[in-house]
């Protein structure tokens, strides 16, 4: 038991809870609903979970485990090996627990992550949390709970569960103290406004509120969490964010949006880096981020002294941007609030202040429905993650993807999606690296038009020309024209054929 | 020029404005966006769009008509009967309308009904409203509107668009003045927390706001709204009702709802009057009601004792409810507030007082999916509505449907959706006359088990039961198991054969 654990407990009636992973993980019982913090890889418990896989080798056994967002290999990828994992919610990343998902281990529901936390306060979700598991950084005098680097749904654990076990991450300074703003809602019939009209706005406390006894073990974790390195821009992504950026400008100068725009949301990974990584190079200013997860993209855009502040639930850089997040952290940590997610994903919020929204697509269809989920339409890939979230409350929508994947062999522009979750009555704009489709007014059948002409590949394009063409004939011109019999046949080619070309 | 009409306009200045339908309708030109206030069967202006279709009849031309939902025959039908409408935003559910658009002549947005008017104000539908058309029951000393049965866009309408024109309905009492709660938020970055909290809080003014040199033209209609029947309650909706009753009592009995239930939303309709009807016998008291449309249920609740509060957007009774509300004026007006619709169905609102939400769709599918709107996945039957507002955002949401149409030839529980309103991550309980299956925290396969265990009709089960197993079984048992080469072969058999059934 190193010093450093002891000097981030400042109750020093806490040092006698203080375990090993081993004893913590001991209280887990099959069948438990195991509630962790953590949102993408950040701020997950990692030495208690690697305790409790080590003791499912031996002894195999199943629990349900509910997070914020993803979780990094630590916790996901560990217990998914072990095959310890019964139902997943809400959200998930991991190789593992994809595989187990698709072959039937997991169950899994794929849930909006702005309603996880309330769903398990109303008691939806089967029962109460019986064990949460926390990362911090330290820990209060009177035993409240200071985050690492996200807040995810971590507030809510504790409240709900019976027995709250603490991680103190020794790799992630103290000084993280003082970034997070915790406000948990009351539930219906309770539930008051949310007092947020500002991405900077303070609502809560900079801590979560736990009290001493409710404490039942704090283990001690010098492992930092499974940071990914993100993709370089490639061409595809900067024509993407070109277009996005020009487009920005148009509706500037239409009198459709604030000059410094409104806050901006974007999804996680590289593509929606990439989207925020191209208005350095912008003439916009006085930027402000209200969004899920905070990625290097955005200390670009603070550097650049173009944002004024962000607003997010997790705090997700590569690994050098977590260097450069730590040797600035006097400079950043003004202009950074991690909230809840429900908070983060309000949308109430998201609607009040005005979101641009800007997500990743796996495939759309001509007439603007979104999968953002399904492979072929059977195989889960990740989940909708806070994109429902926000699509359906923004100032504006937009969907971003590649025409096309796997060596062109596949289009991201279909007739039909083969599974959908996002509607046409969610999306504002769809953007590919072929160009930029607004679709803001339009019935169907426009959209068709300016979908296929503006954002699909010059190999798909005459085949969705085509299919749309013969669907308005067969119907009569309906509203939706479709030709059911065909409309999921490219899909199913690429199955048979390992290619949506004909 | 009636005696009457004068009364109902408290300033005489504006005395000198009253013009005929026909003079006030020349206003209107060709590609003219027109705004008109109505709501379902209620508050749509008739008078003058009947001169308008008179004038398209010698000299045919086109506007666009923006409204709140569907509008009656004396609006909708006859210039959809002169196909004098390009574009159509945001529902509808008149005959020649639906014609129209699976024609191809109508051009229709189906779009939430809560996302109506801002993306009018923020600019985003093609242009103002040029003209806006609203039906009063009187106007005060300032030149504000007292709106007749309904709220809907008209208070959006008055401040967006350049010319107003007010028809003054000499039909409706004036005595309607003090029901409606006129309020409209700023628009971002300047938007506030909506400040309500309980379903009969006043936040806004009895009045539309519009000012004396706002008012170019004043009509007087005598034309009563075109109000439909309903149909009686038949038996399949009495087990639907009988069945969300009990999944309510338990619901309270596991600590899970207040004894006096949430906020109800109904959809509009006779199986969701049905399931409103359904809880005057029930022991619930002091229900509230928080929803789009008052219809008849809700008196015969308000009657009962049962009912302590409706706030809506529109008073939709059949011919008969309209007399019996006209009769107890004094006594339900103080029990009912009419708000605009971007209030009534607000996703913020919802979700703070965590409305039930109960909608009917077409077919859902065995994940959990909701096709609202379209026949066999090409032709509109009416749209969204404001099922998708409040569906996403309830604390509860229910939806409804016969498990069998067409005298069995089709079955509302399919492989998978022709079309996709509402997604799997919507949806907590699908109720059909066979039974009633709870998806909350369940994953694809096990939602897919209880939907066809309890809601698919006995002629159809095996069916589905087969296609679900094959699906497993050539997925590997992935996430949502489809068969993409059949999973629309219940809809084609149906467009060739007659019938679902092989």
């Amino acid at each position: 038991m190193s010093e450093d654990i002891r000097s981030r407990i400042r109750n020093k009636e806490l040092w006698n809870k203080i375990v090993s992973a081993e004893e913590a993980a001991a209280i887990i019982k099959p069948g438990m609903n195991v509630a962790v913090s953590g949102f993408t890889m950040s701020g997950y418990p990692k030495a208690v979970p690697m305790a409790l896989a080590e003791r499912m080798k031996k002894d195999p056994f199943k629990i349900n485990l509910w997070s914020g967002a993803s979780v990094g290999k630590e916790l996901d990828g560990i217990l998914a090996e072990v095959n310890g994992i019964a139902k997943r919610m809400p959200y998930q990343t991991d190789k593992n627990v994809r595989n187990r998902i698709n072959g039937g281990d997991i169950q899994y529901s794929d849930i909006h992550l702005s309603h996880m936390a309330q769903m398990v306060r109303y008691g939806f979700m089967g029962g109460k949390a019986d064990v949460a598991i926390i990362e911090v950084c330290a820990i209060t005098e009177e035993g409240n709970l200071i985050p690492t680097t996200s807040a995810g749904n971590a507030a809510t654990w504790v409240q709900n569960a019976d027995v709250v076990i603490v991680e103190v991450n020794t790799t992630q300074p103290a000084a993280l103290e003082g970034m997070h703003d915790i406000y948990m809602p009351l539930d219906p019939p309770d539930r008051q406004p949310i007092p947020l009209v500002h991405a900077d706005d303070r609502i809560g406390t900079t801590y979560i509120p736990c009290g001493l006894d409710k404490i039942k073990y704090i283990v001690q974790c010098d492992i930092g969490d499974s940071l990914r390195h993100l993709a370089d821009v490639d061409e595809n992504s900067k024509a993407m964010s070109g277009y996005m950026i020009d487009f920005l400008k148009q509706e500037i100068k239409q009198g459709r949006m604030p000059k410094n725009l409104l806050p901006l949301q974007s999804g996680v990974g590289s593509v929606a880096n990439a989207a925020i990584a191209g208005l350095v190079d912008s003439d916009f200013e006085d930027l402000v981020v209200y969004t899920e997860v905070i990625q290097d993209g955005m200390f670009d855009l603070i550097d650049a002294g173009k944002l004024k502040f962000a607003s997010g639930t997790a705090l997700t850089p590569s690994p050098e941007g977590l260097q450069r997040f730590y040797k600035g952290l006097k400079e950043y940590k003004p202009k950074i609030i991690l909230r809840p997610q429900e908070i983060a994903n309000s949308p109430e919020i998201a609607r009040r202040i005005g979101v641009i929204a800007m997500n990743t697509a796996i495939e759309f269809d001509i007439y603007g429905h979104v999968n953002s989920t399904h492979i072929m339409g059977s195989k889960m890939m990740n989940g909708i993650g806070g994109s429902g979230d926000f699509a359906r409350n923004a100032f504006l929508t937009f969907f971003f993807t590649n025409s096309v994947a796997k060596n062109g062999t596949i289009s991201s522009i279909v007739p039909m999606c083969s599974h959908f979750d996002h509607t046409e009555h969610d999306v504002d704009v769809f953007i590919t690296e072929q160009g930029l489709a607004d679709v803001r007014g339009l019935c169907p059948k426009e959209r068709a038009k300016v979908i296929i002409e503006n954002c699909a590949h010059p190999d798909y394009k005459p085949m969705l020309l085509d299919y749309y063409e013969r669907a308005v004939k067969k119907t009569g011109n309906a509203h939706s024209p479709h030709l059911l019999d065909e409309a999921l046949s490219w899909h199913t080619r690429f199955l048979e054929k390992g290619t949506m070309k004909i």
